[in-house]
């Protein structure tokens, strides 16, 4: 048996996303992601960031069933890509090696902030800058000695571009034309009272909400819908890429030949959005050449895993964004 | 004795206070104000708006003893201004007046959205806007004939210009220096971190709390600090200044010889506000006369009181500005 079988890890907000596999071809197959399984329940966050005993009661079950059925023995690696890491992961890092050390022999753990797993998803580990955007915004870039990273501070601070800070800036604008102020939107507003009802309820709707920031980036669709015809509506998504092109600007290496790429839902808004986003791209950073996502944050997950298993890592580690530490034998 | 006995009441987020006069003279007295009360607890708003029991379990208690203090035996006009009637106030329409027959003989009630009061004591009975600009920011105007709104929507889809909204911009700016994204601003960064400490925890000090627009308009001080040697710190109180004059512009009569104040916390911040507002309703506004406030809404609660005592009042009703209802005498 082989000493490179891996445990990779993405939890998100839809749930705990897992992979088996090993680092190098051995007796029962050739190198790779062997078994796959997948928890819709979401792990809960508390005042220490990620709750580190609701992650192992879902993950320790899962990734021994999965060692089970793939045939790898001992899991001497694990990574753990996790929403918020960035800022509430202390109570991860605490706890979480020991534990997997433990209960399943693990060697090396890995703690990566979700935007990483993300950026080696999309890029692999080469030099460049990846712009997740979502309901939130981050961007994420390294010129592989360090990691750099914009944005990311939430609807009220940042997530500048972003579905909330696209949505928020529509209902804005339906209102603007409901007062008749400058600057407002018919066609907007139109949708606004489609989506939400009266105009005069729409704060009735929102502020007692709990996920204010979905319930914003939910008009998101509506301002893309519109940018065609209304031009208040396509200033908007214009700005919205001038303000991602911002953000991969402040984080992509200048020399080199970095490549940059967006990756999340947002690209689900189409052209109205991707054509201006296309066009900020080019002429804040020249240097770079833009692709598309190779993989998804759990492909980057199983990729950190890899490189780390075959000693081959050479994106930096960084105590907020990519944590490795390594236990003793047990 | 008289029956023009009145009492006015300022509903607000710091308590009520309380005004009983008369609107003509009398043996006892000249017209006008005679007694005042203020409670510092501020009335209770529920699903149904702001709660009528606990608003009447404060009011009647000091309305019996003003008026027994000050020889006003009958009121007969009760003005009520309060804070989010134009959006909340339901319950109040429902139950106040018949409460108040009952329990004080009162035969006319006005309900008055808090901006209505701000309006009328700022301007007295005549043609114009307000402007009523702190945490949040509403205009209100009126041709005599009917009343306008612009904004008043709160810090997530509107309040343009507002403390909160300034505030929101400034340490928005400061994340950007901090990130090295463009239209960043070191010194509003350096005041962020003075007031908040290190930018990473932001998001935590900000988002957990219920008062977020309070913790917003916090730092507008500091924009406006900033503003004197910051470009970009003068460029977000002018962007504020053009969204006053927007709304003020949206609701200001085109004709006639309208008047515009501003009034509210906001003026606090000084000439790094008041200089540009001013440049901007000059611009929008070269029909209205700019004045100072004469008086505050408690001010402009007595004012409605005294003429709806006198059969003189010219200003227009409307459900969700000024509500007046007459009730059979007992």
């Amino acid at each position: 048996m082989s000493g490179a079988g891996f445990l990779a890890v993405d939890s998100g907000g839809s749930g705990l996303r897992v992979v088996v596999g090993t680092a190098v071809g051995d007796g029962s197959g050739p190198p790779g992601p062997r078994g796959r399984r997948v928890s819709g329940e979401p792990v809960r966050t508390g005042p220490r960031g990620i709750d580190p005993g609701h992650l192992l009661g879902q993950l320790l079950p899962m990734a021994r069933s999965l060692a089970e059925e793939t045939g790898v023995a001992r899991l001497d690696t694990v990574v753990v890509g996790a929403a918020g890491l960035a800022t509430l992961g202390d109570a991860l890092r605490a706890e979480l090696p020991g534990a997997l050390a433990r209960e399943l022999g693990v060697r090396t753990v890995a703690l990566a902030a979700d935007a990483v797993t993300a950026y080696v998803g999309a890029l692999g580990p080469r030099a460049g800058a990846v712009v997740a955007a979502g309901t939130g915004l981050i961007a994420v870039g390294t010129d592989l000695s360090r990691w750099r990273r914009a944005d990311g501070w939430g609807h009220l601070l940042g997530d500048c571009g972003s579905g909330a800070w696209i949505g928020r800036a529509g209902l804005e604008a339906a209102l603007r034309a409901h007062d008749g102020r400058e600057g407002g939107s018919a066609p907007l507003l139109a949708r606004a009272e489609e989506c939400f009802g009266p105009a005069e309820g729409l704060p009735g709707r929102v502020y007692p909400r709990s996920d204010r920031p979905a319930v914003l980036a939910s008009f998101a669709p509506e301002v893309a819908a519109c940018a065609a015809d209304d031009p208040v509506a396509a200033r908007i998504l214009r700005s919205a890429a001038r303000h991602m092109a911002d953000s991969a600007a402040a984080v992509c290496p200048a020399g080199g030949e970095p490549r940059v790429a967006v990756t999340g839902g947002l690209l689900r808004m189409g052209d109205p959005l991707l054509v201006p986003l296309g066009e900020e791209l080019a002429r804040r950073l020249p240097q770079a050449r833009r692709t598309s996502a190779e993989g998804d944050p759990l492909d980057g997950s199983v990729r950190l895993a890899t490189d780390l298993a075959t000693g081959s890592l050479t994106l930096p580690s960084d105590e907020r964004m990519l944590w490795v530490t390594s236990l003793p034998s047990g």
